[in-house]
């Protein structure tokens, strides 16, 4: 089993990259690592810790500057190309993980690896915490802004297929991002939306509010990716804005302070519940036909490990395959 | 001067309305206040506390399951359609205020009052706290679902006129709910608001993504209905999700049950800010020709007073006409 690595992207590159490639080599006895990017600088942070792992020398690298369609075609060196390079034209490899440019990451996708038949487009689908035990996934997030219906419809299956295989749960609850819960409600996009996933053979459970997201009660959120980029960047940016003013007041009041030593174990409990990044790594790009994980540019070793946690999961739960039972069985079926 | 106030809607009516508008009279010597609904009940609470309130006998009620048109029609003697018929036939009444079906207001005023010429869609704007110790408004919340870019161009001018009004800023930072910041980036919509808002002579800050819109550094937050309905619904869904975390954890730790203790003033302070509504009461419903003002359905008597705190100094500072003034401007203009 082997996973490519794009070594050079991401703020923590090349550094945190690679030791999270070591952390996964010895985390699994069966897995081969393909690092790609500077050599030289590879082997400084590797220092001889090179078991089962293989450099595929890369010098350029693809910044969040660079313009997505002309970078995949134009830098054929970079660390990036060529990490899509190895993911396409070796089939003993099972996933790639980069750190770098979204923009990047998904045209290199689509332009190299190629998408699923029937699925124009493919979609990200973060892991976002809930009040309860269990996460909800969010699709699209932002890589469509422009969505039709039938897009919805691809999100709603592929998020239960990924959800179905990332957590072993059989029929999870998809849900339709709405304004409100009753079937005529929202836009024209969300009420065509609605009856295409109601007949889909989904457990779909009709229109859910953004209050509603991290109840518990919904497994898969369906949206487009205006609407999901706003929810998931709206939801961090309030968090951060509370604990902004936790932090502020705290500080301002000595009993808070003191208060605050006592309560240790929950600021580490809600810092675990809510940091889902490192539990699961990066997000996958649902809709190609290899795996594609997307991880957040500010992402330390933990969550390349976590990515390859769940690049494993994915491929021996046969993701890809089930996508692509889904879709073929519905384009049969039309 | 003198407002009138729904005393049957929301889910604390009649008693926390009628209780409300006595704060409110005890506190403006110069107020008087309009009660519409059943006389007998509204006696009983106010139980002689009657000086300059008069009571509108209304003995019917629109519910949330009334169908808003038809409501505004046909239940000519609802606390409602009796405070609206007041409101546009005395001169005197400067405002509206009602906790009741927010369909039903929206259409009440549209019907009854009437529009700024101009404007073909008014707006819902509440009022968010910031990670600062300014707030910011978004407009509009979810009152307009389907936008053209010439309502978010209005959206931007009634939203930057109100908060010039409330907070005596002269020029209010307007920014456009995006996913992300440069002027190319999301739907046909925002791309044709952006070059609308731009030229508009209003401070307009461009393109903000739904992270920042509690940051503080922006005090109009334009989006069309259903983003801006995302936004604040998923904001409010992740602060609860958070505080749900949050206490569940400190009930499990003796720890952290003490340290809460220490920590009262901590939370206290972060409930007054999270908590805007009781400082100003409802969201103005804007573009009509008379102040609306549309209170949370679990609104309190504080919450009653904060919306006549709101209306004295919208009136005051002349809303409604500086409204009038920028549309009357942009449509000669044209």
């Amino acid at each position: 089993m082997k996973i490519v690595i794009d070594a050079f992207g991401g703020d923590n590159a090349p550094k945190e990259i690679v030791e999270g490639a070591i952390l996964a080599i010895n985390k699994y006895s069966n897995l081969n690592i393909i690092l790609c990017g500077d050599e030289k600088k590879i082997r400084e942070i590797l220092n001889g810790r090179d078991e089962r792992i293989e450099i595929c020398h890369a010098p350029l690298v693809i910044s969040n500057d660079d313009v997505p369609t002309e970078a995949i075609r134009g830098k054929k060196e970079s660390s990036l190309v060529k990490a899509f390079d190895i993911l396409k034209e070796r089939e003993d490899v099972i996933s790639l993980i980069s750190a770098g440019s979204t923009g990047a990451i998904l045209t290199g996708a689509i332009m190299k690896i190629g998408r699923i038949k029937g699925i124009s487009r493919p979609a990200l689908a973060p892991i976002l915490p809930t009040k309860k035990k269990s996460d909800v996934i969010l699709i699209d997030s932002g890589a469509n802004i422009d969505c039709k219906s039938i897009n919805l419809y691809h999100f709603a299956v592929m998020g239960s297929a990924y959800y179905s295989a990332l957590y072993n749960v059989n029929k999870p609850r998809v849900g339709l991002l709405n304004i409100g819960v009753e079937e005529h409600k929202g836009t024209e996009l969300t009420r065509e939306a609605y009856s295409l996933i109601k007949d889909s053979g989904l457990n779909f459970i009709g229109n859910v509010e953004a209050r509603e997201y991290m109840s518990g009660n919904v497994d898969v959120m369906v949206a487009d990716g205006f609407a999901g980029n706003v929810l998931l960047k709206g939801s961090e940016g309030a968090v951060g804005a509370l604990l902004s003013v936790l932090k502020n007041s705290i500080k301002s009041h000595t009993m808070s302070k003191i208060g605050a030593l006592f309560m240790r174990k929950t600021f580490k409990e809600i810092k675990n519940r809510m940091d889902v990044l490192s539990r699961h790594g990066g997000s996958p790009f649902l809709g190609c036909k290899k795996l594609v994980m997307k991880n957040h540019g500010s992402c330390k070793r933990e969550n390349i490990l976590a990515s390859v946690d769940q690049s494993i999961i994915l491929y021996q739960n046969k993701l890809i395959e089930k996508i692509e039972d889904l879709i073929k069985k519905q384009v049969g079926e039309e």
